[in-house]
């Protein structure tokens, strides 16, 4: 805009009103508007101002008069302007002044993320202003991580934990299924799905742990959700007040101790043996708590199985209390000797065992899926309570992995993999025997993604993880899984998504790291 | 099995041990396992006991050793037997002796979905046998459902509220990117995924919102999300403790209450009038909130915008108090005269607001994918508390609709919908003048998928709205979101799924309905 334009601008509307030269890219509309609107915000156009005519403004910006007219009834609903047509229009009057005087451009300032106490209660004068938003107490229990998760895309590395071999995945075959499914779908399939989760898949779910981990249920006890954690944070949340006690396995999975807390739940740890979790010791110590979290197909972090008779003593302290047990079943399809143990909702007969499984560690990650299955009477709580704080996983997804383990897909791949990762559970014993012996015990492994492997006592497993880190090797301090008492000094170490190879040379590069 | 065979066994093995026959489709491993175990399980095989050895119990049932031997493993594996090899096996010990011995079959049984507080204190007997497990507190406000969702697929129908039309989607281009997506996935998009959401979808979205909704934002504040629902959820456990006060518009939608009730928030109705919630009020009443949850773009139910000066207002006390303003965006891309109003985020110079929107309404409601724009210095805890209690969205879907929007399909597909929404509305509006007169009050309509309307003061909203289910007419009922205070009768209307011919067709039923 010429300075002549400005000043002529000025004479005729008796407003300063300077138009900041048009973005390349942006419309002749949207510039006008965010002009404008601009100048009301700032003051520039004060309250009750007259604007030019839209003739007007239209002959000096070589505008379209339709399109002036739009911007202004734009404005006009916005609350901005106010004026009849034919009148000319005005800065709405009862616009507050000054308010947004500091910027003229909108735009979110870099904050810190840290909150405080202080903060939070603020100022009781309502006029000062509050510098920051507080997180609530819950909040910051809320806003914990387990574990540093990268979120970025990484190649396969020695010795990640709980990771399953992506490039084993078939994966050429699920995207035909899915370019199948994506042909063929129904309308139905697009419309709102129930929270439940679709019903072929939760029939194929119910036929799957039927099979194999032998559970007797129906499509009806089935949910399906987007992760175990969610499962955990509904339990959590339909069954616990805050205050109540809840129970997990010490060491045990912090992810767990977490939303658990998050929930307002008193968290008491308790020892694990070699026969699983100590449900005496629970039953003596914590008789009163009104949830039980154990992974009794493969204690996470340490290995062994829940004993047969600590089963039937936890399912009998349930039943007796009135309490719910959550079985986190995350990886015990992956036992490479014999078959897998049956889960322990196998033996529930009166309905107090929430089990929770995953497709995210048996397929891959990226998707997402897991399910619930749920007893009779906490059927439609569950359900409800997810659909009230997230609806559903995506329809389209559910359809095409219901493809995938009705067609018999699922099952052959998980054979696969057990014998897969069963050989490098092995490579991985063979090549810690030859180069670990005197630095790290590893025991042998039977079962599962990743292995509970043990540091001579007194040794800080926190220091020995920083250094295998520098020779490039990850591994999992078993430290991250106390819970209220120490955990014996080892490292968690993955084998499932690396090649006998590969884990031969990055135990020589771990034995390095822990002989210095 | 014989008579004969049954006796034999008795003599030989000292044991009284029927198996039921084989079911038809299990296994000869299947069955041999579930009748063993069972057997343990009832008693009818006792602790200590002596097991047939493998290879009388081959030959009586015709099966191979190896099938015998591979179930005492597992059995053993389990916990229910004991035996070194050569030397026969027993049942475990120190198995609990007839702990489970109400049902050989393990099943769950059909339970009352009820419970009472009576059932949740139970008996401090520990010997006592409780009968239910009880919902916490919370999880009675967490397990209530807003609206009856039938879950099921059904065709449009007239007026069902908030539904987009599914024939009008442009579904054999979404197959036509899913389908590439798929043949193109990179092993980097099998693996995790960020909580916070796929990057370039993150991008895509801060482009969107940015042109269509004034926000100005990077994709550093985009957190994706399954639902609304989800946002309001975390945010409301991040900022608020039990107790806090939250308010929301009155009448306001009941899901956004619901899931604040649930996670422990007092909730105060605000009234709503010709220039939406009324802030003033608010400040005056409820100076203390520590959120507040509006529809600023089309208030729902009722309809209008909120008026600027309402904005600025509650953007001030936000500021002041340093309290939180979830916006929920949910449908306003669809307005029929000018463009899209500016969401009150645009003017969120101070990092206040959390912005809500989502594809659901916009595209199909299976998709279920929806976005929150997070003030800087949230975005930390949000992203945490999200991948602690849910994980992610699955990568694969996030992918095809970056695609969907980064083509330009997106804003295409709104530009179609916003064009024969508005049609349908206008159809609406001039059925009713024709057949609604004096019997239901049809405001002209210049937004989103769904209208109120109003009935004289004094009649039962929810009758009618039962009246008109006769007839097959779907609505409704404005008392439905009453909050503190009663809500005008009237009934929501959704116009958007079915055509303009049917729509004249389904007033002229409502009218009867609604005369009667």
């Amino acid at each position: 805009m010429s300075q002549f334009e400005r000043v002529t601008m000025r004479r005729a509307e008796q407003i300063e009103l300077a138009l900041a030269p048009r973005p390349h890219g942006t419309s002749l509309q949207r510039w006008l508007y965010d002009e404008l609107r601009s100048a009301i915000l700032t003051g520039r156009l004060s309250p009750g101002a007259r604007l030019p005519s839209s003739r007007d403004l239209a002959a000096r910006f070589a505008l379209s008069r339709g399109t002036v007219l739009s911007v202004f009834s734009q404005l006009d609903a916005e609350g901005y302007l106010t004026g009849a047509t034919g009148r000319g229009s005005f800065v709405a009057p009862e616009l507050p002044d000054r308010r947004f005087d500091r910027s003229d451009r909108v735009s979110l300032k870099k904050h810190d993320g840290r909150t405080s106490a202080h903060e939070r209660n603020g100022d009781n004068d309502g006029t000062a202003r509050a510098r920051g938003i507080a997180l609530s107490s819950r909040g910051h229990l809320l806003a914990r991580t387990p574990f540093q998760v990268s979120g970025r895309a990484s190649p396969a590395r020695a010795f990640r934990a709980s990771q399953p071999d992506l490039d084993a995945f078939p994966f050429e075959l699920w995207a035909r299924l899915a370019a199948k499914r994506v042909r063929r779908t129904r309308r139905d399939l697009l419309g709102d799905g129930e929270a439940q989760g679709y019903r072929p898949l939760r029939e194929a779910i119910a036929g799957y742990v039927g099979m194999s981990r032998g559970i007797t249920c129906t499509a009806d006890n089935v949910v399906v959700l987007g992760s175990v954690q969610q499962a955990i944070d509904l339990g959590a949340r339909l069954l616990l007040d805050p205050g109540d006690t809840a129970w997990i396995e010490d060491p045990g999975y912090p992810g767990a101790r977490f939303v658990l807390e998050a929930a307002g739940a008193r968290v008491v740890g308790v020892p694990v043996d070699a026969g699983g979790v100590d449900v005496d010791w629970a039953r003596r110590h914590v008789p009163d708590a009104r949830l039980a979290y154990v992974t009794a197909g493969r204690q996470a972090p340490l290995g062994p199985p829940l004993a047969l008779e600590r089963r039937l003593s936890l399912l009998e302290w349930a039943r007796d209390r009135g309490a719910v047990i959550i079985e986190d079943d995350y990886d015990s399809e992956y036992r490479f000797e014999g078959n897998p143990l049956a889960a322990m909702k196998s033996l529930d007969h009166d309905g107090h065992v929430i089990y929770c499984g995953t497709f995210s560690k048996l397929m891959f990650p990226a998707l997402r899926t897991a399910y619930a299955i749920v007893p009779d009477r906490l059927v439609d709580p569950f359900v409800a309570a997810l659909s009230l704080t997230a609806r559903h996983v995506p329809l389209d997804q559910q359809s095409v992995l219901h493809e995938f383990i009705a067609d018999g897909h699922f099952g052959r791949h998980i054979r696969r993999m057990r014998m897969l990762y069963g050989e490098r559970a092995e490579a991985l014993k063979r090549a810690a025997d030859r180069h670990l012996f005197g630095l790290l015990e590893v025991p042998r492994i039977i079962a599962g993604l990743d292995a509970a492997t043990f540091l001579s006592p007194g040794i800080d497993d926190a220091e020995m993880a920083r250094r295998a880190a520098r020779e490039g090797i990850e591994t999992r301090p078993l430290s991250l899984y106390a819970i209220d008492r120490a955990a014996p000094p080892g490292l968690v170490l993955g084998f499932a998504s690396i090649d006998s190879d590969a884990i031969e040379s990055a135990v020589i590069a771990l034995a390095r790291a822990l002989a210095r």
